[in-house]
């Protein structure tokens, strides 16, 4: 065996493909002969020292969690602060590597997560601790700077492109006697994505989706009432696909929250929802809308393949970059042709990686702003390309499969997070 | 060629498998020698003598209609009343008919569509017009009577029971810091069949879905919230799902509808959002949902193999019931054995069947009244099996077909459908 342990944790919101890229890790560090640790629910599990030994799950286990969505070993939301404001939880964190003999970190998420493991590289080096630290690439949200794009992305974006496409021929069959309008939310607080992605699902003028907003544009309510009649009197129905993060032209989200409904109680509305009673109120069109939510981030019943090889090609990437003495870099997906499409992993900084976030270039959004543009589609499509489907059971459900979860005895005394 | 041709129309709701119900429909004719004519929207292309001629589609185009969900043809929401009160409108079909030499008539749908065409059936026998009318079962509320299942229900159900189980691993990854509580709303406004798949997803008291909400049985909120509360203590996260023709103790839905925003605009919530803002302002707990709405019915990517089956059975046995010389009866699906599960299908007087909605039977709602019991699951899991998956294109995307569309000429003067 090689000297030291590896620890892997899982950072942000899960997606399809999360577990695929532990799966990679856990079996690239076995095959070089290093033990590989999770630490229980991200950054928080290895403060409080909790963690579990990967090896004593069964190979069939740790294979079969490349198609099992979720996370396996649970995720966290919880950001570290500066090292000077968080200096004592950063040397927690060395002290538990420490104490765990652990000398490469590898930690799987987006922005923050690569923020939290360029600190913690630094941290290691001035405590003298020897540690390989790598940001190891994740989010639907396709948010990353550097790389080409984002594991669970491609999922996302295809679970949203057959979704709109399913959905758009119900409402063209419904439309002459019922729905006329309806509309699809999708995730992106700050970037439209997965709202691009949407786009896929129709080409030509008169398919839908008819009109995409994006956050990336302020929100002109005349001009998409205006738009959404224009469609239905010329196309007979309109399908919206709208993003979260969608804001006023003051900046202020289009679905703030905060307001109460009749009986006092608050309204978790979504955009989705306020568009629809702004169109049946204004236009007195009948309306339906969707809000997928984890659905959408989830569905590893439909992962995209390519989505899929990126995300267990990370994975591995990860651990042979520790082994081979790197540090403080994440493996970024580069992509070197868009038709065949081809793709190559290289290590990118984190520090060049950590907190910037990518929204959609102003090339990919059509001028009139409500649709995508043929560069956007050449990006998207190869993403979205393949189907990795998961194995069904008898029962009609996909055999996903959960860690038996044994944990590795603490060493440390407890240690408590407070101020959560 | 046999005297006379087919008409085939779509009726309601459109499922992820109506078209291949009308694929099997036309080729089954075809076989037969019979021309099959459907009607745009369903019942109204009639009134309208707007007919699609079959004939004109390619045989490529009618076979892949067997993995493309919506409906091809159109459906409509449009009832007739009884034949003294909509005298007009049903000698209007029938002169339509005549006027195309339709002798056989297949509506494809639920209840309401069972009921026209026995009426259909009987206006003809008045007018002298000898037609066989035949009902082709429809509807992913599964609420039909007689037939022992409703194709197009087996596929939304598998549908909800995958989404559920993938949501649920999203939020157990996640409850220890962010989404302690996800609420799923399924339709089914007065039949909880829906729900009791997204049943499913789990098995054992602590796996989600932890509480499922059923139209059934009348909303206790204190006795909801209580157990909410205990479920999230217990396992650390809760999932519900929710019907969205949950009830309140005095048989209001739940989800009223008919509130404004503090923007003075029509709150379309959804009883989904709903559960959400109860739980997060009375328990204080961080909470998502997900109103699938469209999706769960258009999820044409997740069909299931025994859903697909029966779609295409019933469409095959209809045209061949009607050939045959039977009227005013619908091929129901017969369930000879759950395990091994095994069917046929036996011709159904359409009176029997019309007007009846079929809710969960009491043995099958679990008694506390959370969940389903075991009988339930032995009915619903035989219908979720298998993975009828379409065919996908080199842009990820299926290979969802639409129809030409070609109109057979008309023959009778303009006809205007009034008080719509």
């Amino acid at each position: 065996m090689r000297k030291g342990k590896l620890l892997y944790a899982q950072s942000g919101g899960v997606t399809a493909v999360i577990n695929a890229t532990a799966s990679a890790v856990i079996q690239t560090a076995r095959a070089h002969g290093v033990r590989t640790l999770a630490a229980r629910n991200g950054i928080i599990g290895v403060l409080r020292e909790e963690l579990y030994d990967t090896g004593k799950e069964s190979p069939a286990t740790i294979r079969a969690l490349a198609h099992t969505p979720g996370g396996a070993f649970g995720s966290c939301r919880f950001k570290l602060k500066s090292i000077e404001a968080d200096r004592e939880r950063y040397a927690r964190l060395i002290e538990v590597c420490r104490a765990h003999d652990i000398r490469y970190f590898l930690y799987n998420g987006g922005n923050d997560s690569a923020d939290t493991s360029n600190k913690v590289s630094q941290l290691a080096a001035e405590f003298g601790w020897e540690m390989h630290c790598i940001g190891v690439p994740k989010t639907v949200d396709n948010d990353l700077a550097v790389t080409d794009c984002c594991p669970g992305f491609g999922s996302a974006a295809k679970y949203t492109a057959v979704s709109v496409r399913e959905a758009s021929l119900d409402v063209a069959a419904m439309a002459e006697s019922s729905t006329k309008v309806f509309v699809y939310e999708v995730m992106g607080r700050h970037a439209g994505w997965l709202a691009a992605a949407g786009g896929l699902a129709g080409t030509g003028p008169d398919e839908a989706p008819h009109l995409i907003l994006f956050p990336e544009r302020p929100f002109d309510q005349a001009d998409f009432l205006a738009r959404v009649r224009a469609t239905v009197a010329r196309v007979g129905h309109c399908v919206v696909v709208v993003s979260e993060g969608l804001k006023q032209p003051d900046g202020r989200f289009v679905a703030e929250g905060g307001t109460k409904d009749a009986f006092g109680h608050s309204q978790l509305g979504g955009v989705g929802p306020t568009l629809a009673a702004l169109v049946k109120d204004e236009l007195g069109l009948k309306v339906h809308w969707t809000v997928p939510d984890y659905l959408q981030r989830s569905a590893r019943h439909l992962a995209s393949q390519t989505d899929f090889e990126h995300a267990v090609a990370v994975g591995k990437a990860a651990v042979e970059y520790a082994l081979s003495g790197m540090n403080a870099v994440m493996p970024a997906i580069v992509r070197t042709s868009d038709a065949p499409y081809r793709w190559r992993l290289a290590p990118a900084p984190l520090a060049k990686v950590a907190n910037h976030e990518k929204t959609m270039p102003k090339s990919f959004i059509r001028k009139d702003g409500y649709g995508i543009t043929e560069a956007c589609r050449r990006y998207l499509e190869p993403l979205i390309r393949g189907e990795a489907y998961p194995p069904y059971a008898r029962d009609g459900l996909p055999d996903y499969r959960q860690i038996k979860g044994v944990r590795v005895p603490k060493r440390l005394p407890e240690y408590r997070i407070e101020d959560r």
